[in-house]
């Protein structure tokens, strides 16, 4: 939900920003197929929306193509790659070290966009020590000073509901500036810090929405 | 991405489905604080888009509210429910018992929203006849007689990349209508199902789209 995404940039809602990462997939799909140029007829069909959606989506963000000559599939991938921030390295604190949390850690759509874990958290002393990859699992009382001696841009929440908002508080102290949380908890940030909330089933529910039409 | 939502409703797009879950949860947390009436603009405003957006996407469903008086909380989440089929008992069968696989079996959001997991099919011999809840793991070799037997509207697959399509191809000549698919593979299924490819990178993307800006 676009109202946890807060900051200066009011204008560019959350569901432009998926549709950018939407766009940003099917050139990278047509990119891999060796397709040079698409129109925004093309784009939105494959994306399943307007035309003119796919037009203003791009409108904010600079002028892209020609005229009936349509996109360079290459030279518009890599330009939503720099507008969605893909170009660089983030660093990513996990707190939480239970199935949700490995099951991320090891997902392989983090790292080819460029997002690394570089700390895993937990509260568990039976983890405490346990390396994933060459991470070392720490006691989440050593998170704050851990993250200001080395900082991450981003803290991923996967702890139990209860712990959430205190994870999320570490954060606020310890300077990281996007949290993304998939405990089904409501968590609270400083105005300054950006939040997205992920629920699983909302995947479902377009799902169930198709199968009881 | 819509192009994988597939079927006669080409008018409503996942975008649009996917702001009526976006309300949903709005609403339901309105309700939940005793609130009685909402505009389109106070939803527009929590959503982060425009009232104009919020009153196009009811109008797909039908007449909701009064001008000039707005939306009463708990009918339009009632009714929204509704369109979302989220009133009635979905069953599921889930392709991979790995880490995400535990992560989703248990994950408490599907069943608040009417998604009960009925079956656990892996290909590792390790694991079979473990039981999660009261559901016994089974062997994948099972699973097109299994689900032949208890039939489960969606299926889910956590398999790794290789296997994501055999799976889909079980599910296919089970009978099963929806996949929502976790695998970064691409799966495909004939016209009369509904497929949903979930992608974890997207909520990252759009965290790293505002800490970049």
């Amino acid at each position: 939900m676009s109202k946890e995404i807060r900051g200066s940039m009011g204008k560019i809602s959350e569901f432009t920003v998926r549709r950018m990462s939407s766009y940003f997939r099917l050139l990278a799909e047509l990119d891999s197929r060796s397709v040079s140029t698409v129109s925004s007829e093309q784009l939105a069909e494959l994306g399943g929306i307007t035309s003119a959606q796919v037009r203003k989506d791009l409108s904010y963000f600079g002028s892209f193509g020609k005229r009936g000559l349509g996109y360079n599939v290459t030279e518009l991938k890599e330009a939503i790659k720099r507008i969605l921030g893909l170009h660089q390295r983030w660093s990513m604190a996990l707190f939480g070290a239970g199935n949700l949390g490995h099951a991320l850690f090891f997902y392989e759509g983090f790292q080819q966009d460029g997002f690394y874990f570089t700390h895993v958290f937990d509260a568990d002393e039976t983890k405490i020590g346990a390396r994933w990859k060459s991470i070392e699992i720490r006691h989440v009382t050593e998170a704050e000073d851990c993250l200001k001696t080395h900082p991450v841009e981003i803290g991923v929440i996967t702890t139990p509901d209860k712990a959430a908002q205190e994870v999320a508080d570490i954060m606020i102290r310890a300077g990281v500036k996007g949290v993304l949380n998939f405990a089904p908890a409501h968590v609270t940030l400083p105005d300054h810090m950006w939040l997205r909330n992920v629920n699983l089933a909302v995947a479902l529910e377009s799902l169930s929405f198709y199968l009881s039409t």
